[in-house]
């Protein structure tokens, strides 16, 4: 079955979550796509200073009016998102990602390995790595940036049946972009990296993220991508069956070759 | 501690074991360093047609001429070598690999991730993926071409010590030496692959082997490498130590940071 997939690369404004939601959709309108993944923090942007600018621009999952109006842009666009936002939920602040289909179900992911400062502001996911379907039953992942280094967690996606892993991202390291190709590889899957662009400053503090978002093949492949600065939708139609097939040779079966007695966690 | 390391890439001759001991001999020697890697199934090559054929050149271990030879070598130029072979233990044939220690121990592994043909002539592994101590005390774990594919091989020596893995191949397409970079840094090792090069017929079969062996810190940086088709040893002084820093930001440990509770294997 033919799927479209891709990203919306863009340059969020620090702390101007209606502005970026604004932008957000005017990016994605008539995009004819079946899943689009935005940027990790997307609606807040990244660089804070106090845990009180998070707690400001979180939102509720279940109730916000951010996650409402993702609801109406997925069902105007028939699109599912994957979307980067700061989450707050009993009294504690997460950096999550929601999975919006088209039919109103949502998923929810909370990033279980945080980077750097980010601890300070947010606690570590507490849900796990969890598979959902989108449109057509279609199944995704979710994981945001700094997970990629961790190849526990697109392992976990897949064994728990993944086709594609939505992997919003605020990239500052050229690592993650080719590791990417790895872990389509390793479990294959494709996967969406999708990162923002652009320089963030707050008090001291200056950050440059580094674009290049991607969808990779479960043959490894840069399926399409988009340079370092560009704010841009990119999408491509994907066979999402070949994330079915394991096997890799006519006698090697990516998921039956796995020897678990011998591995050590 | 400065720590000498590298790879001797060559084309091994299929089916001369004499000659390719002897080639490995005189290429490696004189050369002064504390580890060379060379590649997978190097005494004997490896485009196998029958079993026979392997059962031919296959060695035993414990005993035989060519663990004593290449102990004899390690001794003499106080090197020590991994080095891929055929071996033959209990009526079984493994795709293995040796570590050789100029002090006269020496260290086994054998093949957990059999590629394609190598089913037909090899049983797979029955040791697990284990690290043994080479020169200086330093940690050496081992694993084989294929075993590149599956996270757990990397992340299983990392877990159990390793400061550097062996790693020799006999690698036909170009995926391997890049997810290797991944490897390198999401366990925080040096990681030594050591490919062949050349081509090799038997009967119907013709394989191009790629070369392109190389050293990687545990920063993914490629320290040295080697061209398609160059036989040559490369060698590279490493500090062993930055292998056991794991903290890679100020919040963030790449081993306190895993949540296995969270991972499914």
């Amino acid at each position: 079955m033919l799927f479209k997939i891709g990203f919306c690369q863009f340059k969020p404004a620090l702390l101007e979550k209606e502005k970026n939601i604004a932008k957000m959709c005017s990016l994605v309108d008539e995009i004819q796509a079946d899943l689009i993944v935005f940027p990790e923090l997307c609606t807040s942007g990244y660089v804070f200073c106090e845990k009180s600018e998070v707690q400001e621009f979180a939102d509720d999952f279940e109730s916000s009016k951010t996650t409402r109006l993702f609801t109406e842009l997925s069902q105007k666009n028939n699109t599912a998102y994957v979307i980067g936002f700061p989450e707050k939920h009993d009294r504690k602040l997460y950096n999550s990602s929601m999975l919006i289909n088209p039919d109103g179900t949502k998923h929810l992911y909370r990033k279980i390995h945080l980077f750097n400062e980010e601890k300070q502001w947010f606690a570590p996911g507490d849900l796990g790595f969890n598979v959902h379907q989108t449109k057509y039953g279609v199944l995704v992942g979710q994981m945001i940036c700094f997970d990629w280094i961790f190849p526990e967690a697109a392992r976990t996606l897949m064994l728990k049946g993944a086709q594609i892993i939505a992997h919003p991202a605020n990239l500052v390291l050229p690592w993650c972009q080719k590791a990417m190709i790895t872990r389509s590889l390793e479990n294959r899957v494709y996967t969406i990296t999708c990162n923002r662009t652009g320089t963030e400053v707050n008090q001291d503090k200056e950050f440059y993220f580094t674009g290049m978002s991607q969808v990779v093949s479960p043959l490894g492949e840069v399926l399409c991508d988009a340079d370092k600065i560009e704010e841009r939708v990119v999408v491509f139609e994907i066979d999402i069956e070949s994330a079915d097939d394991k096997q890799i040779t006519k006698y090697n079966n990516i998921l039956e070759d796995r020897i678990p007695e011998f591995y050590k966690y």
